[in-house]
């Protein structure tokens, strides 16, 4: 196997410090490839960067309008978020309208991503509970889709063990999954997210036109088209939900708003979706970085592909070519977006 | 320049999710070449690696008898540590002994890498000082040194800018790296460190000749030689200063004791001094990844080099084929130091 591109350099005293190799699929909504870098046919676990496709049924079943679900709490159902107030009271508001509270979660506990609420969680003497889980939005949508199939069952009794595979629930998020990606979910490697559920590898190729799909329409079921172009509504009205304070998702989009729909994954993984220009882009980094590695490369693409005035120009370059900054506020390097995303199309 | 190799493999669901390349360098004494993966001959920035070697002059001085430095102070000079109480703590206590403060350090303030003492400080409702910053013990031990070489003068003021790389404190660390390494240093890309000093950049070659020379003294002025051995010494009583609560660094030492010099520098390097072998090991992972990329494979290169029982053979595979879990605890995935790293000797 040959190696995938560098598509980040980190430099510091003039030179290359560190890099970060990764492949890079740009495909329209008839699978058309419009950018490609390194292998794109390789299945690789997507991780939380699908999140929109696996919140499609909570708005295609009827789930999302049965419990009269806001902006903010689609938002959240797509989010990877930092455990801030508000996005564990919006988790906890979902839980409340469908009749459930913070015990239907089975997405397990972990402190805030968000350093901020770390600090006041831990100078208020509290704990972490499965509302802080980055996953508790989807992980509530998950609640509010099978309240809406309990009908009227014994809804606690109904979702014991959303997160199985073999759950109605879960069957649902797959079928969604396999829908939109046009991939054969049956025949791909399967592993088990952070959060619980499974996780199926799918190429870049397959992801970047399931975003494209999610970008037009084009290629969903009517239900579903509807429902991505909902959910996109949704978070750009509210892109604090997807993430947070200073985190690339909700700080690109609160600047761009719908133009772009954007998401990341563990791992290094990065999808978006762009109506505009019709194209889904998919991103998976070799070694699994996010922060500072499929970021970057995400903000050269948008800077490349979309028409932007100077202001928006210019935020997006500074996403793409970072100043680095030591504890005494020197500068100390740069992170750079490799020269293979600033210049042609790519191959093929 | 063609690809370094991959080192470490993360796995899910059975498949490579992500991967680390990288290159390792393993040289005796003489300078002659043990082990050698990828391009060992290319100028690396190694960072807090080489802290040991950047404290010879506090001990060869004569500085650390003159202030009566402990071992736990003598461990801290050498440390990247987390910021717990006793580190921050040992070195308020090591520029007390110079009649100094915490003013006196010049490596600024961040919150302690240690999750414990980021919420106890936020608990208690303070910031986190210069003494919590991970390299509060090496400028410790630069404010000592100074202290010696300021004789009868005005300590603060000779002290005044000690990060410069043309103030005689910082012109006798950078000797003894250069001494240490046989590297020319003046040619060498130099970089500014997080802590505001000055990196230079090092072929991994030459850095694990370093510590092959730490490891035995041998190649080492006898002041070197000496001051090495007493490094070496105290970190075997006090590994905890080196890093802290569940650290590699700590670990390690903790466990095998005088057996192994190790330290990890940020961006991905490594080194080690084993004095036993009469080897020295340098690492960096091109991707600059610490946690998970060259700490696995600091791991296997102590599993295959040293001869361990058992139990010493199961803590260092533990380390280097690592199960991962998810919130919930479920086994998700392994971290796995690659078959080249277990195979031969490597090319030559």
């Amino acid at each position: 196997m040959s190696a995938n591109p560098t598509l980040v350099n980190a430099f510091r005293g003039g030179i290359v410090e560190s890099s970060h190799r990764g492949a890079l699929a740009i495909v329209d909504a008839d699978g058309g490839v419009h950018t490609q870098h390194g292998d794109i046919d390789r299945p690789i676990f997507p991780r939380s960067a699908v999140k929109v496709l696996q919140a499609l049924p909570l708005v295609a079943s009827g789930a999302a309008e049965r419990w009269q679900l806001t902006d903010e709490e689609l938002a959240l159902a797509c989010a990877s978020h930092g455990g801030e107030p508000q996005h564990a009271q919006t988790a906890a508001a979902m839980l409340a309208k469908a009749g459930l509270d913070v015990a239907a979660l089975e997405c397990g506990a972990h402190w805030p991503y968000y350093d901020g609420s770390i600090k006041a969680l831990a100078a208020a003497g509290q704990q972490p509970s499965a509302l802080h889980n980055n996953c508790s939005g989807k992980h509530a949508g998950f609640v509010c889709l099978g309240c809406l199939m309990a009908e009227d069952g014994d809804r606690r009794a109904f979702l014991k063990g959303y997160i199985q595979p073999d759950h109605p629930v879960m069957r649902e998020v797959t079928s969604a999954l396999q829908a939109s990606t046009g991939y054969d979910l049956t025949q791909a490697p399967v592993g088990t997210d952070g959060c619980s559920i499974p996780t199926y590898a799918v190429p870049l190729r397959h992801l970047a036109h399931a975003f494209a799909r999610v970008a037009t329409g084009v290629g969903l079921s009517p239900g579903h088209a509807r429902a991505a172009a909902r959910l996109r509504a949704a978070v750009a009205v509210a892109p604090h939900m997807v993430a947070g304070t200073g985190r690339f998702d909700s700080c690109v989009m609160e600047r761009l708003r719908a133009r772009v729909f954007c998401k990341v994954g563990a791992e290094g993984v990065y999808c978006a979706a762009l109506p505009e220009l019709g194209l889904g882009v998919a991103i998976k980094m070799d070694d699994g970085n996010n922060a500072r590695a499929c970021e970057v490369v995400m903000a050269a693409v948008l800077e490349r592909l979309l028409p932007l005035d100077d202001a928006d120009a210019t935020f997006l370059h500074g996403l793409s070519d970072l100043t680095q900054l030591n504890w005494n506020g020197m500068t100390v390097g740069q992170l750079r977006a490799a020269p293979v995303l600033r210049g042609g199309a790519g191959t093929p």
